[in-house]
């Protein structure tokens, strides 16, 4: 048995291929970025008009002043030049500022009468309502790097800069394999004795939260079955995260098999509730095995737990730290870390945990009253509100 | 000019017909979902062995008794019955718990020798290691209601009550338009005057992570070429996000253009920063019409401030409110609503806001580095470090 900073310690060294697929920037919402993006020019590439109004050169300026309007620069245009140094152009918002021209006025504060603008400000400075070519970034600064999660604001970013492909980490070939004589599929009306298998459901729907997607398997509670179906998909996948079938039970096959078959444990067991089965090991030739509690509540917090920061890993994303503070004092017996879910409140821009336990390990019913878990280490028994925990999101 | 509590109020207050339409419970992550789950059975529906070992009957049980190993009962296996009540049953996790007895002992607490399990413990109760059926929910309770965001927490319900598919909320039909003779397609390489359209491509992200779509169109500023498009999206479309065209230069024609087409409206400036040109309004037959400023930083921050909003709120989806500590003291003279970038900190379970506003609305490089903006009211002009604001994020 390892501790669960054992074991997340273990499975973080664990490294995976992970490869590079080019895709069309408009389906990279929530895939991870996997090359450098540069800026191709200034940003912004010209002296940019920030307000609509008048541009003059600053220098001929004096309180009240009147400019005649000599010329108009709409956004979108080459540049113009202003020809007298006493007069203005009217330029638009996103337009370039005009040769000569070194202040923007805004149209709210200038009266245009007769072909002349009088601007009613007592100053203007040299610079006003300009958006600075590279002042945001020179061309060839680095806008993006790696391991970045693209949001719509890093889209934006990319859509500028003119990419319309963009490299993104691409998935390993993932199989999600729940095992149990007990689970029939979804489609199916359970005998009284059955129930339906929903946890590769939730394992996809998570994984696909992170752009990775996992083809669904079953296996019978038969070794030898079992045996020859995951030599088949070891051969085909690179990942196969199980879910259940590693307990104590008479029919818990899978941590035998897989031995069989060459993966190596890495670990089996972790202190920890719930989840304490879970095993975890790879092959010489780096097939890497996840192989969850069958416990629906269970599989969903290793995932949580465990893979997902780990595929997070495997493609650079740095995860900025979580945590969230007990509103209610706990007592845990057991000398293992507690994974207590709980559901968030933001109050007054502190993140409270309300503990939200629900059934145990099969309750996965209380997951749609839950936010996350906080982990509550195994050293302790006790645990006071106010006390502050690393949180783990589940939406 | 109206406030941001009035626009906000306003655009809150106008319904748009939302459809409901079936998909496969696999591509439901990120819906919205339009009809009520019912459990078909009871949830455990049966009384579910939670741990493998033996069961018997706790009447039996005197400390360190014997019971004779009389059957098995895997998961997956119709319901057996314990023959003796001296006797006991070997039961799997996820078994249906043997008629006749009433708790269930971990083969951790057992000593199992020719045919017989020793019990190591001083007491055991009914209902030990037991999921009681119905416990978490009892046939026809209601697990989940319409307005629920689904992710892969619900999902696993919608299967373990054999949803294949699921009714979600269908999103109207959606344009997204950008206006501004400078933009350009991003597959173009621009002329020094021009630049990258990117805001669509942002929208249409920003849209997607709600399970919306948008289609993406260009307007130039030609009154009669805008005018002849929009009545076309507005034939098609019901609902349009326009970005540009809305201010006070010479070719704003968006307003005008919109009113000549019938669209009523509602407000038109906003006193906020950024983004106070922001028009909104609706037509007779019920379009409705999002028209934002159309630099970057002003077309995101008004998504994510209204549009957003407002498309949760039209599929009965209830927002948590959430706040965030202003972590530096912050001046702002005008008398507008201040929509501060911040970049968000958590700090033992507090978020802290750090001041992230970059170089304001025209830079969207600055957006990759924040996290979402906190809104800090017109009425004052001082904030001190320390203080709560609500708190809108970008991802």
């Amino acid at each position: 048995m390892v501790s669960v900073a054992e074991a997340s310690q273990i499975i973080q060294s664990v490294k995976v291929k992970v490869n590079k697929v080019s895709i069309p920037v408009e389906q990279v919402t929530g895939r991870v970025l996997a090359e450098r993006i540069f800026a191709d020019r200034d940003l912004p590439p010209f002296n940019r008009v920030a307000m609509d109004g008048i541009a003059i050169n600053s220098k001929s300026f004096k309180a009240q002043q009147q400019f005649k309007l000599e010329n108009i620069q709409p956004a979108g245009a080459p540049q113009t030049e202003l020809q007298q140094p006493e007069a203005c152009i009217e330029v638009m918002t996103g337009a370039v500022l005009p040769g000569g021209t070194d202040a923007v006025i805004r149209y709210e504060d200038v009266v245009i009468r007769n072909g002349y603008a009088t601007i009613q400000l007592r100053e203007v400075a040299a610079g006003m309502n300009i958006h600075k070519q590279g002042s945001d970034a020179k061309k060839e600064d680095i806008l993006l790097e790696p391991g970045q999660v693209l949001s719509p604001a890093e889209i934006s970013l990319l859509a500028s800069v003119g990419k319309t492909q963009v490299t993104v980490f691409d998935f390993p070939l993932t199989a999600i394999i729940s095992s149990g004589d007990e689970l029939v599929d979804i489609s199916v009306l359970p005998e009284p004795h059955q129930i339906r298998r929903s946890n590769i459901y939730a394992v996809q729907a998570a994984m696909m939260e992170l752009g990775w997607r996992g083809d669904g398997y079953h296996l019978h509670d038969n070794k030898e079955m079992m045996k020859d179906k995951l030599r088949e998909l070891l051969a085909h996948y690179d990942i196969l995260i199980l879910s259940g079938g590693v307990s104590k039970g008479k029919f818990d096959f899978i941590p035998e098999v897989l031995n069989s078959l060459g993966i190596e444990k890495l670990f089996h067991q972790v202190s920890q509730k719930p989840g304490k089965p879970f095993w975890f090991g790879k092959s010489a030739e780096g097939k890497i095995v996840f192989a969850l509690p069958g416990n629906p509540v269970s599989t969903f917090l290793c995932f949580y737990r465990y893979v997902k920061p780990w595929m997070l890993m495997t493609m650079d994303v740095v995860v900025k730290k979580s945590q969230a503070i007990l509103s209610a004092d706990v007592t845990f017996k057991p000398s293992l870390t507690y994974f207590l879910q709980v559901s968030l409140r933001n109050d007054n821009g502190r993140l409270m945990a309300d503990p939200t336990p629900g059934g145990g390990s099969g309750d996965f019913a209380n997951l749609k009253n839950v936010d996350g878990f906080i982990e509550l280490p195994a050293e302790r028994n006790v645990f006071k509100a106010g006390e502050v925990f690393d949180f783990y999101a589940f939406r």
